[in-house]
């Protein structure tokens, strides 16, 4: 067994391991799922998706989408992976009377205090974030929760 | 079949095709009626106009009026087109317990979440956005309805 | 000839006519013709589209691009919209001595003046925006230069 | 091949595919360095690390440092990660007459186009950006110039 090789084999496994971040091509896949979706839900949304650092890898736009939701699906996408949590369970801790409340003007604006954000898993790790908006919150709460469940589909057909 | 019922098809076809934006001529209109009624009351108002595309077209401060209303209106006519309901509407919404708390922080300060701002409407869609400032949130909101009422008629008398 | 078949023959003439903004759709097929052009340059691109009205519709980015290209991108697809010329022309005019020197101060850093943004057009109207960001000012330039034309046979092809 | 040269062949192996960033033990080591020569040369210096994602991990202001520094370091080792170059190298690229005149502008403030921020490698990658603020541009340019050439030799300790 020639180095090459064994560094073949050692690439392979570590691969498996490493601390990877969200594809683009998996956050097209994602996107793509979710705007089906919230088609079917007669939902005109903007679906943002970040990496596993919070920046910003895909963001698209439904025609005749609220202008303000490209702003919001964005910001979900930030505060998911920024906070580790989806923007629903950040909703309960960032209310008045919560432990956190106030978290939502510390940060230049990008935090979101409701649905429509979660991050993106895969191995155990939050590897992207997911924002949707354009719906009522719960629509947008429901979606992200589909695209996090989807994630993990479009994750186990690339392995 | 005459011609001007073909006329009238035709103009109905037509109107129905065009995903018109309020023109100057109407923010102008629009604002001097709501100025009119603003000084019957005693309210130094500022008064904004968007178009259906959340982009500012007119904004007229009145002499003395307070100099913070000048973004306040300017903003409220960018919420209403931008999230597609009155300022009122979403004040509710934005409250805490709301479904949409803390929307008030994530699109750089430009949504407004007490009243003074309606969506102006023709033919069933949102083609403008009327900001109203100066007042108590009281008389702002009274205005913004009173300019959605009166804007009607504008529309109408274009024809 | 009744009313609705008169209703489709005029509806469609009107359409022909219509000041149209370009489809998420054509925003795709530009986005994807333009991923194709800068990865056969080598250049990891962030691309960005704005509508007519200058809000964005879609912006992704390549990975490994520029952290600072996502912003720049989606920068350059508002400023050729909102100013009705491509990024590079207003370069020129922009810089110091130039006749709109300052330009890039007054839009809250949303204006940008060298290369990489050009303005889409359809009918000889202005229907859209491109912004593209990661590779040197000549690559930007070029790429954008591409998108432009690229985005002629698009509009023919939905015909 | 004995044990030795197939660990060796791993390890070159598993660094090669490891994309990774700089750690906080490492940012306090070259902070602390960079620290030293700063008092040395009389410098009352604020130094900013960010990691491989342009996110801050490490600010540390000296005892009478400008005020004014804490947010220009900061955001000098965010523009070295977020454009991969040195802002030192983007000072030339950036001034009038440049090909990314306009670049500081464009990205809410957070580009800085004079000296004082490197770029952070290992293994041939940037891993990490280095701000420094508080001195002359001259001085500014030189520390941060040292941090990037000592930390080389923190990384080597490291291995």
């Amino acid at each position: 067994m020639d180095e090459t090789r064994i560094a073949e084999a050692v690439g392979k496994a570590v691969r498996s391991l490493l601390p990877r971040s969200i594809t683009p091509q998996e956050a097209h896949k994602l996107a793509k799922a979710v705007r089906c979706r919230a088609r079917s839900m007669g939902v005109k949304a903007v679906i943002a998706v970040s990496d596993a650092h919070a920046n910003p890898i895909l963001c698209e736009a439904e025609e005749g989408a609220y202008i303000a939701s490209w702003d919001i699906a964005l910001n979900k996408s930030y505060t998911v992976v920024a906070l580790k949590m989806s923007t629903a369970a950040l909703a309960e801790l960032a209310a008045p009377g919560g432990e956190l409340y106030g978290i939502q003007f510390t940060n230049g604006g990008k935090i979101v205090v409701f649905g429509g954000g979660e991050p993106l898993e895969s191995e155990g790790r939050i590897i992207g974030g997911l924002g949707v908006s354009g719906g009522s919150a719960q629509q947008d709460t429901a979606l992200a929760a589909y695209g996090k469940q989807i994630f993990k589909e479009i994750c186990s057909d690339a392995e």
